[in-house]
């Protein structure tokens, strides 16, 4: 890839797990990303979303996701949580605003808006880059790409997925914030990157976008699931407020509910593999 | 377990990746370790031992092994990698010697033998008390315990296994340092815990300790994989002499060699699979 440097590659499952950094032109900072390519033809593209606090490293080290990927032919994009390295000031004093944790939309505020444009940084450059350089023809159709997320990047993909139609073959989420607007983290970074309007707020949460809908955008069904020990389930999260828009304009949406399951990547490696399954079904 | 306090447990693939904390009789200090409690009826224990800088939760979080352990029925000890928390002097300036660097024996020499005894720690406190925990039956005989580990912990894995026969069932490594007596981590691990008497340190080493035995203490076979994109593999792991020491009293070595595989993770994550499945014939 053109101006992208291959800090770090490790065999993995036949593939490999590779990080590169490049300098963005929508953040205007250095970011970072993970891809795991697999042994063989690429069949498809899945992005993965990462949480609050995670970096472009944490899915590739915990969510053992590359075993299956490896067989299925599927390469794994994780892009890192937010611009780093700006001198705004504050930008790393909370764990929930600012340096890691972008919400992957594009900030309207000074002084995050011109930088933190997660949105743009992945619809318009690190996605078309990485798909590019994965089918190695340009011009032809783009390989297929599916999208999925946990936690503050289940929020991410649900709400891309829905802001981009037509630009994923398919979407899921694990312990997704569901309806950011009424909920603390959501309140808080919505306020800050979009500012005290809250009109605004409503093409950002993916419950209120699915509510909009006059038809299924995912006919084939987007899959969650959700621990019900989460430590973040009652305040933050919020799955039935988007188990009810589904409902509501006729989406199929798969939510499993696990009785133990935390917050964790212990959960997340517990199920990893029927959501790379659900991907599978869509970019095959 | 008495005496033992749970610091955290997490739902993992239908059982539970748990954390303890104990208070060492053998060490003087508070050590802490992980145990994977598979779902259903434990067939076997699965002990894995983790190289330098690693800590307990390490192997738990990077190298998926909990997925074919839940299916095979197999628990996963995972201990610390040495004592912390003592007031020696220059105990954290190195990272291959002192805190995280325990090398799985008890050190003879001023001022480590007092905590830095981690092979009396494993095999009479710890070990004895999860085996005990996980049979629930006390007084009948133990339940079936293979080895593993990785780098030093390969070293601690076929070091143990050969000073403690009849111990363990099944024995297996990773990138071991199979010949510390002559790679510096290991001389220079020896030369602070066991004193400069080079005699006194065949007893620690896996191919010396190979070499001087009457038949194969392992009939079944031992396993060890290695990457040879290994960035220590030349001056530090020395599988040859490991390898040489075996073929000269009979004992079964698989030793797979991967072409593109370094030291890391990514490459534990590639061969875990293989190596549950090496140890479940034993534990079966």
């Amino acid at each position: 890839m053109d101006g992208f440097a291959l800090l770090s590659q490790h065999a993995c499952f036949g593939g490999w797990q590779q990080f590169w950094q490049h300098a963005s032109r929508e953040t205007g900072t250095s970011m970072r990303f993970g891809l795991y390519r697999p042994p063989g033809p690429v069949r498809g593209l899945l992005v993965y979303l990462a949480g609050l606090t995670c970096t472009e490293e944490t899915f590739a080290i915990k969510a053992g996701a590359q075993r299956r990927a490896a067989e299925l032919g599927l390469a794994v994009l994780s892009p890192d949580t937010s611009p780093r390295g700006t001198d705004i000031a504050g930008q790393a004093e909370a764990w929930d605003f600012g340096v890691g944790a972008g919400f992957y939309l594009d900030a309207t505020q000074a002084p995050w808006a011109t930088n933190w444009r997660m949105e743009s940084y992945l619809m318009r450059e690190l996605l078309p880059a990485v798909q590019a350089e994965l089918q190695g023809v340009p011009g032809v159709p783009g390989l297929p790409v599916g999208l999925m997320g946990h936690s503050m990047g289940g929020h991410g993909a649900l709400t891309l997925a829905l802001r981009h139609p037509g630009r994923f073959a398919s979407v899921s989420a694990l312990a997704p914030i569901c309806a950011p607007a009424r909920c603390p983290w959501g309140r808080k970074a919505f306020a800050g990157y979009l500012g005290p309007d809250e009109s605004t707020w409503a093409a950002h949460d993916a419950s209120a976008l699915m509510a909009s809908q006059a038809q299924a955008p995912y006919p084939r069904g987007i899959r969650i699931d959700q621990g019900l020990a989460d430590q973040f389930l009652a305040e933050q999260l919020h799955p039935e407020a988007f188990e009810v828009a589904c409902a509501a304009v006729g989406q199929p949406l798969t939510l499993v509910r696990h009785a133990d399951a935390d917050h964790g990547y212990y959960f997340i490696a517990s199920v990893i593999d029927a959501h790379l399954a659900h991907h599978a079904q869509a970019l095959g």
